[in-house]
């Protein structure tokens, strides 16, 4: 383990970098059997809270959420398949991927051709165990490695799921960071996937740990930090929220966000809304990374982008979900991610945080012409020379571009500068007086 | 000849493939020595007029059409070269691509010298004989194969052209299928040229074949099938016409269908019309396909698209016209056409026609978030599978764009998938109450 | 020398080609120690004013312009280092690079160690003498051969310049040609730079042969020509013009316009402007030539394109300013530049200027359909040839496009045909009666 030291001991947090910190805790979560309901989800909240003060929220089962029903809480103890020899062939202690989630209770004895109707494999994978889950058509069944279930004799088997489906409630947690407006950042990671580390154990656990790195930070935007089952959980708390996400100006769904494929972006349904622009700005500085067009297929962005609500919205994650051998079987297990790589996912979050919070529109005081640099020490005192240096660049383009309709990500945009440097730029040249804010933030 | 069973006997039409029917049509159109005016084009729409009821024009001349007046009558019976040597040397009985096309009445003896300033030959194809015309300048002309020319020995040789130029008429087919609307589809096929197999017996045999075709459906927009002669025909239909063209919505010109060549489409003069965008569709799914912007060289869309009528009417072909060797030459005969291709192009207008009369604009019923479609029975039950098929993704498609704002053929190009599949998702949607027709269909 | 005859007489102005009178010029300018202010800014006009009749401007010292103040006035006489063996180390005399530009009176006697700290030199480019300024802030220094000043002996140095840097005034030269109309094309060469051949005695010995050339044009356009110390001397004429820059329709800055790199144009702010669509038209019919995005570095389009101007002025040079080995060096010498590509440059000019003359939107009288240009003599008689050459396609263009809405610029862009080939096109139309000019140019 990266994060103990070489004597045995444990470095205290702070001295712990953030990628292990975030992988660490994505560890914790990762043995828990989570679904869609259910005490893995209130688990996960419980390790979550450790981190970041959740408000935790119960929706009773039957409760109309916008076109939807809660369903039943599911909770399960144990599964198993005993052969005809008596040796136990799976085992739910030894893998929550073996039972379909949501399994209704079952108890008998079958003969392998009508258990095998149960029985869920990946031929093309066959020694990893695929995630299958029933949440709405009561059923039970089995996934397994698909070596195992081809050395299994004809015969007799018991199957034995010791699970109930009971009227109960759904669980999700909330947390709020609040900043000066009540605009806000909405920030979403689904809670329902059991021991898929990718998927999504590393976008619950980055998303604790940003929350929980803002804490001490005055903002201007409030975040908004939701840790729901997917679909039915982005719809209950869509269903108890109508009335407020009109507050929502920027939105990010993640998952996925710790293994080793370069970043991804894909866009929210208006695709050039302000979180678009922003993270395509970032990423478009980042060797691979990919930015991809909405599509109605994916997390809970389906749901934020709905064309009732229209959410900016969009969605982060490393590997595209769906498209790695890994996805969705035992194989997504914590050696399929890395501090690394939940490190430089939360970096680039980080860097998407400071665009919003740092973006706003110049006013060039000075307009005619460009202001005399130099006699306020702004500029190299000795021209002729080869290259400006960026600074002196970003100096540029935002006295240029600062005519109250560009922001700092629009003059970004134009001039291939880093968001960063000319928002030092701008706040030099404010402090120098030939900056003012316009009127208006409307145009960016 | 392939529409012939192995017996020998015939097949009724209705077994025959399309593309053999064009193709027999488009044989029989063959041997026929049309012209802008003339008997030709009367025993061409003769034959049209066994598939499709036509309503045949008649427009004498002189009668002022826009810009110009309808020619004099031309009409021959025969033309020949004799040598030296008493021999035929060239005879418009073997091939009406001989005599310059509306070449004027002429008897004479010529020495070589004299005749070669009347003799049209392509150097470069030495084998084919070229395709002349001289409609608005009275000359007398033959083409020929260069290497035939070159082979005549000096001396005097015997022409002859029986032809007639003289008052009549410009004669034009026309066919309109009534749709529940007003509102026209104009479908335009020049008449004009002699024996060229691709151009354009394959467009009018085509033509001909799909307005037979309309008959038995019922449809939304009107099909108005044009036969003319190219620029005097669509001029004359124009003129006589002014008052009724704001009601064409879509139009499509059609020449050179039949050959080997991947389908090709130049765009309407506006360059986003309705049918610019439901043939970028269609040919979008086509290998090798090619879209072409407008320019005013070309067909008959040169008249529909001029300035003052700025019609939405692009130009459908294979091989585009000008660019292939065998074009506007002798080598343009029956074996430059497939039915294979007559059939490719066939299936191509019938879907551009089912876009057009299948497009409307769906209002999502349950906008916010995703309805439950599993409830509905639309929707794989058991979720977590790597891959949700295309019907699915079509359902969520449309969900998703019905904001009344996209049109099906806008969620087509958003979408990239296929029209029809889009059209019965929306349909099933729409059975399931959740989709209604938005208010107008202005937007698209 | 090219414009010498082989019997060494020199032949007439006017029959030496116009690069080898441009090159000529540039000689003549480029021995002159030039500065933003002082006496070889006065010689270097002195000479333009033979060809150009210049109107001179002195602006006196401690004038506020803008947001500068017209600096101090620079006058050098001579400046050397002597070594300790009594040697002449670096002579002003022999190359007036080898002075920072703008440097204080100084004499005294060092050790080379002190020297070295007023000693610039480019380690990578050992022989070449950089070129360097120190406009604003009181220095002085010398520049060399990296090469040299390794060879220099350890001791001590005789040091002495002998500059003034008093009150006095900044220079510049204007010069307008009077079009029928008061809308202007300025354009603006910079005069500040001693012998750099390419940076920027081209474009000065350029703009005044080009401005020689317009005496006998009869233009629409007033054009007037701006030969100004770089930076200070466009604010100092932005500054006393601020009333009269509204008149500016296009602009363009030029420099660096003799060396053997393909021509590059330098959008203006907006972008869209009329000179930068020109200028793109005429550069995409040159090989290899660039366009680039507007970027507030560079020349006096940083001032022109100001935020609080914002004219529409953009940048022609052939090698990019900063990029080429050769800029701000000794090595940009008269070999650097050739009387071919000084002439390529001019030509380039000229086809801008001719668009910009030529341009206007005509109005189609006969848009109904093409107008039957046949019988005007317009159009080859002998229909079914080929191809239609060139001057039938700019016919068919020109008239299609004819609707009020498309300038000839814009026809150009659509169409992909030279401008010139379209402007002969619409006299031709418009000699036919087939056109009118649209009631207002409004719309380009």
């Amino acid at each position: 383990m990266e994060h103990v030291n070489p004597d045995g001991t444990c470095p205290p947090p702070a001295s712990i970098g953030v990628g292990q910190r975030i992988y660490a805790l994505a560890e914790q979560l990762f043995p828990i059997c989570r679904s869609i309901t259910g005490d893995g989800v209130r688990q996960t909240l419980d390790i979550l809270s450790r981190h970041v003060d959740l408000e935790r929220h119960e929706v009773p089962t039957g409760t109309q959420v916008l076109d939807w029903t809660v369903p039943r809480e599911w909770n399960i103890r144990s599964a198993s398949i005993t052969g005809p020899d008596g040796q136990t062939v799976v085992d739910f202690a030894s893998s929550n991927l073996h039972v379909v989630n949501y399994s209704v209770r079952f108890k008998g004895i079958l003969p392998l051709d009508q258990l095998r109707a149960h029985i869920h494999t990946l031929p093309e994978q066959p020694q990893v165990i695929p995630y299958r889950t029933s949440y709405y058509a009561p059923a039970w069944g089995f996934c397994m490695a698909h070596d195992r279930l081809a050395r299994m004799p004809d015969g007799f088997y018991r199957v034995e799921i010791d699970a109930d489906l009971e009227d109960g409630s759904l669980t999700y947690g909330e947390y709020l960071h609040r900043g000066w407006t009540d605009r806000e950042f909405l920030l979403s990671a689904h809670i329902c996937h059991p021991s898929l580390a990718n998927d999504n154990c590393s976008g619950l656990a980055l998303l604790a740990t940003l929350a929980r790195s803002l804490r001490t930070r005055q903002t201007r935007y409030s975040y908004r930090f939701l840790f729901a089952p997917a679909t039915i959980g982005s719809i209950t708390w869509l269903s108890r929220n109508e009335d407020r996400v009109h507050l929502i100006d920027h939105g990010l769904v993640l998952s996925c966000v710790g293994d080793a494929a370069s970043p991804t972006y894909k866009r929210s349904r208006c695709g050039d809304a302000f979180i678009d622009r922003a993270m395509a700005h970032v990423l478009g500085r980042e060797a691979g990374a990919r930015l991809m067009d909405f599509s109605p297929y994916g997390y809970d962005e389906r749901q934020y982008c709905s064309p009732g609500f229209n959410l900016p919205v969009g969605m982060f994650q490393r590997g595209v979900h769906g498209t790695f051998p890994e996805y969705h079987t035992s194989a997504d297990n914590l050696d399929f991610i890395g501090p690394e790589h939940l490190e430089d996912s939360f970096r680039i979050l980080t860097e998407v945080i400071d665009i919003v919070e740092e973006d706003w529109t110049p006013l060039n005081l000075s307009p005619k012409g460009e202001p005399q640099l130099g006699r306020r020490g702004l500029y190299a005192a000795l021209g002729g020379q080869k290259s400006s240096g960026a600074t002196s660049m970003s100096l540029l383009w935002v006295l240029n571009l600062a005519d109250g309709r560009h922001s700092l990500l629009s003059m970004a945009e134009r001039s291939g500068l880093p968001f960063m440097e000319l928002a030092a730029a701008a706040r030099l040249l404010s402090d120098h007086g030939l900056l003012a804010e316009a009127a208006s933030e409307a145009v960016r």
